[in-house]
């Protein structure tokens, strides 16, 4: 009864839009051969996630089943899909495939986790195929907003897949390959036993727009801006950073790159010849020197990341270059739901300075994903036996799932954890793993539910009340000594909180009978509840609470 | 030379969407005397005032010079223009003026802050006058998202101004009076020294559309639902409830309100005579006992709020109602800048109960506030001699100002704390007040910038480490106590992290110097250190230490 079956395994991107992570097995149940596409990040906040550096997907189920891993795969270089292979390659240790852009900046993750960039293997395009046990994958070139993205055409003796990765249908990217339907037409001919597929943009009704639309706008916002322009964007949408320096130079502007992750982009696009004819740029220091009419600017934070190189210049210079009354900013960019506020702040930053802020404006941006009708045409295109939504939150999955089924198509909804057999009539879940989330905290991985971020938020939400005794056999010694942090210092009786706290501490513990003082639990628990109940009286709110109990020999 | 002056000073407002409180004087510079415009809140955040309840605008100066304040003026009932007014009415024991709905909503806030609402003084509208000192001030009515909202026409000795509060230009609001143009010709004719104006829209470029326009489609989306419909919108737009619940009398449903909020908006606009026969509505109790398809829930939480009827709902039961597969939920709102996580984490908890999302619908929504067009025909209607803007972000504020220079007009930038002089030829800053913002915490309010706040992000970032050692003479008793919060628990060496802490301070201690363990600050510094060393070597993080060193008579 063990016969062989097709898996589908999301570990992370089905029930969020970032950290991807997704598993492909086959063979008999329990003893299927794996394949990894994407092993990506996501970004913390303060509301969940304080304190934290990054979010990487739980990869317990292959860290457990490490030996059945053939190949990792990655689709293309965004950090949501690139940015935890370096971290978690160490616990799974299979070869790991992409093509050339996405390639080297994979191995630049493998450099900065310490591991052997040479795990990483360049490979090229369909009909190129990779074998990897029972899997046979090819690259399937396709337009995002980052060069060298590609769809994987997974075939597996179960029948073909289609990974459809981040995707648009853009005839004219700029950078990177154009969308190509004949040549999809002919990758994906034949039975395709699923399509999973893109749902980030399912909202979106009307078909999406190209970045080659862009290049007149902004050019001519930059020729009209009167004195210095500086830009964002995503520092790997490669082809806006270019439309955005062709301006800077058609107006007479020099141009400069500011920001770690803009420069290095650019750097390993010349390098993988993604792009050529990279426009000249120079230095901060030379463009210091440069009538400020005469300047563009293109910068990292367009999300309004507080140390990005937008941030810095909002709140004053950066590099010895700042933004004056004048000045035009453009967000080539539009804000990622979350993070409005980081980018307001920013904005109001620059209005302050007299800056003219461009912004959310349709005419300097399109996006990297597939719209509702462009699905559609996908669909169609590669007309498989069932659609699985990916990349989206569960409103996008649902909405993606409803649209095919709308048009007649089988589809399932699988989130992250859900394990899916793609053998049978119909898709369906047959199991479940674990699918949480590993916190990199400080140098550290932890679990999302170890409770070590939990408490950092109890921290910030109650404040943290500390209280020190020392007790000598059934007696305390001194008083007890209470510190605050996080806490008004005083509260409705007007004396200082630390004195009401060590006040009515120190009493309980001269009344304390012999027998309790004799016993630490007992002290402890006490004490917790006078400090909360005498905080709440005093302002309001019932604090965290250490207490320490000292005891010294009798 | 001490001329009188007419000067403005907003105190909350002018810098932020949120918070209102303007202050107009008028005599001898420094003698003026007063009157307040609004007095509301602002809503905390996680990433800036984590644990806080409430924000208030900073009224030290008006707590300065209370003796001068002649009346207080509501322009609205919404929580940022009166959600203050009984907390901070203590510190300012003047007058307060409102219509009859907000009003009544501003005594309630007197109630719940322990005031007398007798304080609050019902009035009509123009071209009844109330006097104030030197002011004479007339409450027009205007069109907004919540009834009766009124501007402030304000005669002085040197002008006329008329401070618009929030508006928008609805002919047919359905609740609360419409835009009436020939009123407002009537009440601003003559010279207007300065039109004092609401800015929120000014980044849209389309006319504004009527709250008339939302009925038919909302009517059809509730009658085509198959099941439950919920719809949300804010609980102070009585007219879109009242659209709302119209609509689910139409289909044949009955309607149930949920959530504190919406019953109390309905209950003070019935009572005020705002609102004319409500719909029906049945208790909680009730709606539970109709078949699913009959029945209409409205309620509060359309911003995602944690302990609104909305996310309570998409967590599970409230008040033992629950959503299932195929039920409709309508966010009949905009989701405000800010507020996204929240309103997404309510959706995709939804989402996954398979309950239909309307959403971000232009069809089920409309703004409350001018649009620029709108703004554009205010300005040219009031004909004033400058344009203040207010009641918005910086962006808002320079855009709005910008507007009207481009027409023409004269206008100036004034934010939170400048005080601006309106009677010479061109208003002009001529000093700044400390307009800061103050914190309710609990009960008690804290300055922003006590630092109370701050150190609650810091613990929420770094995690806490408490240290404890005894001290006696020139040696340590026993061993250091190290106790953690919010950090992992081992690091780099595998062992605890408190054991790591605790060996290497209380190595420290051993060979420390005799001077050295007689000085309690050294020893405290000495501890700090290698405790933020230790813990940054084993988990990458610098965390914040409390270190109590406790000292026994030697």
């Amino acid at each position: 009864m063990s016969k062989n079956r097709l898996i589908y395994l999301p570990l992370g991107g089905a029930g969020e839009i970032g950290m991807n992570a997704y598993v492909y097995g086959y063979g008999a149940p329990g003893e299927e051969r794996l394949i990894v596409v994407d092993l990506g990040v996501t970004f913390p906040d303060m509301d969940t996630t304080p304190g934290v550096n990054l979010i990487l997907p739980d990869i317990g189920f292959l860290r457990d089943n490490a030996e059945r891993i053939e190949a990792i795969f990655i689709t293309h270089a965004h950090e949501d899909h690139v940015g935890a292979v370096g971290r978690l390659w160490p616990d799974l240790r299979a070869p790991v495939y992409a093509r050339s852009f996405t390639g080297h900046l994979a191995q630049l993750k493998f450099e900065e986790a310490g591991q052997d960039p040479a795990n990483v293997e360049i490979v090229g395009a369909w009909p190129e195929r990779i074998e990897a046990g029972p899997f046979k994958v090819a690259f399937l070139p396709v337009s995002h907003s980052i060069p060298e993205s590609a769809a994987l055409v997974i075939d597996t003796p179960a029948g073909r897949i289609v990974h459809t990765g981040d995707f648009k249908l853009d005839t004219a990217p700029g950078v990177g390959e154009p969308w190509d339907e004949g040549l999809w037409r002919e990758a994906t001919k034949g039975r395709v036993r699923a399509l999973v597929c893109d749902s980030t943009n399912v909202f979106s009704h009307h078909p999406g727009r190209s970045e080659a639309e862009l290049k007149d706008p902004i050019r001519k916002l930059v020729a009209a801006a009167p004195h210095m322009v500086v830009a964002t964007t995503f520092a790997s949408n490669v082809a806006r950073v270019k439309t955005l320096a062709e301006a800077g130079l058609a107006a007479g502007r020099s141009v400069c790159l500011l920001g770690r992750a803009m420069r290095r982009m650019v750097e390993v696009a010349e390098k993988t010849g993604v792009v050529d004819a990279f426009p000249h740029t120079i230095t901060p220091e030379d463009a210091r020197d440069l009538p400020r009419e005469n300047l563009m600017l293109i910068v990292t934070g367009s999300q309004g990341e507080r140390r990005a190189a937008s941030a810095q210049l909002s709140r004053g210079k950066y590099l010895g270059l700042e933004m004056n009354e004048g000045d035009t900013f453009l967000f080539s960019s539009k804000t990622i739901p979350g993070n409005e506020r980081g980018v307001i702040r920013t904005m109001n930053a620059f209005s302050e300075m007299g800056v003219d802020i461009v912004a959310e404006d349709d005419r300097y941006h399109v996006s990297g994903h597939a719209n509702r009708p462009d699905l559609e045409r996908v669909h169609a295109l590669v007309n498989p036996e069932c659609v699985i939504p990916m990349h989206g939150e569960h409103r996008h999955l649902r909405e993606h799932a409803k649209l095919a089924e709308a048009n007649g198509r089988v589809s399932l909804v699988v989130v992250n954890g859900a394990v899916c057999d793609l053998t049978g009539a119909r898709p369906h879940i047959v199991e479940h793993v674990e699918a949480e989330r590993v916190y990199l905290d400080g140098d550290i991985l932890i679990g999302a539910l170890d409770g070590v971020v939990r408490d950092r938020i109890r921290l910030a939400l109650n404040g943290h009340v500390m209280v020190n005794v020392i007790l000598e056999g059934n007696e305390a010694l001194g008083e007890p000594w209470v510190e605050t942090m996080g806490l008004p210092e005083t509260g409705r009786s007007r004396a200082a909180l630390v004195d009401v706290l060590e006040q009515d501490l120190g009493q309980f513990l001269m009344r304390a009978k012999a027998r309790t003082l004799r016993d630490d639990a007992a002290v402890e628990d006490e004490l917790v509840r006078i400090t909360k109940k005498v905080t709440q009286d005093e302002i309001g709110r019932k604090p965290e609470v250490t207490v320490v109990v000292s005891r010294l020999e009798g």
